[in-house]
């Protein structure tokens, strides 16, 4: 298998936790977001992934965009160890939280609408923070009082799912943006737990081949 | 089964859809989304739903969130007929054109966001229309390209399916948003068609008990 990713892009990451945790090797092929105006908006890209998105997975004739999309592809194929453990309510469960981070917040703060805030609307450093500041916010609380429901090791009970897959790059996302966290101790607690983990440790953005300093 | 929705989200039109598509009962119970500041926002509904966002579903002790997860729920619970249908490959990509539109697209138009560009950025009706018609543009060009390789009668090949079910919402807030859609002729064909499929008919917003004129 080959994925198309970026050391940063956290749906990029979200699929690496689960080839790790699944134990699938595969091959990585950086796509360079910003270089040269970004590499994912070339032809070439774009006839693997028609968003200009990252990232995408290719195995044999399978042609995948949308991280979740293709971690639900790989539960599929490969079903264990299972990144969606438990009945359907638990399943349920888990996809909320997976979603809440992949349908809510992430598509708000990612690099291309932050480009659009600055170049179409004129946001300043200051407005683009609070921009990033309210979003981050808004999901955050929610997410917060939903885990003080469903937690327990980690996100959905005591077993590694999904859920925990999309909380790991979206902490590591709030950090770098430099949003405080203290609201928020067991998003903290269960991303400190979550980072120990070996197939989430190697996922890591700073350990993948085109990590910038 | 109940759905707490409002009938002009797009959110709750895709569970309404998909509960239809199941021929499974459900009492609908509306929640203003925008009178006296928004009943979503209300604590009796945060308790059922922490983010304040609609579609909720509840199904005995089972209480759950995110339009996706709602659905694959129904899925995993009254499998026929499938919304999912299909090998893992065709699975896939009917999941990825949902999430194109459930991930990418509708969080960047909804109603919080459109309030916080005028609220916080002071975005006039012009830039306001201008973000809804650039970020329609990006993912309808994108899915126009996608549907040229997967569609057949409908979005991937001749089943309907889940990404039929997050289709037509989006076109129907597209048209309401004053879209121009001459560039997208397969989406056009599709919507249409997807139109008078009887399932997809009542669950139009305007069919709606709390549909306004």
């Amino acid at each position: 298998m080959e994925l198309y990713g970026y050391w940063r892009s956290s749906a990029s990451y979200r699929a690496r936790i689960a080839l790790n945790y699944k134990q699938l090797d595969y091959n990585y092929i950086p796509v360079h977001l910003i270089k040269e105006g970004g590499e994912q908006h070339k032809q070439a890209y774009r006839q693997l992934n028609p968003n200009g998105l990252v990232p995408t997975l290719v195995n044999g004739p399978v042609i995948l965009h949308q991280s979740l999309a293709i971690i639900e592809y790989l539960e599929e194929t490969h079903p264990k160890p299972s990144l969606l453990p438990g009945n359907a309510q638990k399943r349920g469960a888990i996809r909320a939280i997976a979603l809440d981070i992949a349908s809510e917040l992430q598509p708000l703060i990612n690099l291309r609408v932050q480009q659009y805030l600055v170049r179409e609307l004129d946001a300043d450093d200051n407005a683009k923070q609070a921009w990033l500041a309210h979003w981050f916010k808004q999901s955050f609380t929610a997410l917060e009082r939903n885990l003080e429901e469903v937690s327990g090791q980690y996100c959905v009970g005591d077993d590694f799912s999904l859920a925990d897959v999309c909380l790991v790059p979206q902490v590591y996302s709030a950090e770098r943006f430099g949003i405080a966290l203290e609201d928020y101790p067991l998003i903290r607690t269960i991303y400190q737990r979550l980072l120990e983990l070996p197939w989430v440790a190697a996922a890591h953005p700073s350990k993948q081949p085109d990590a910038e300093s």
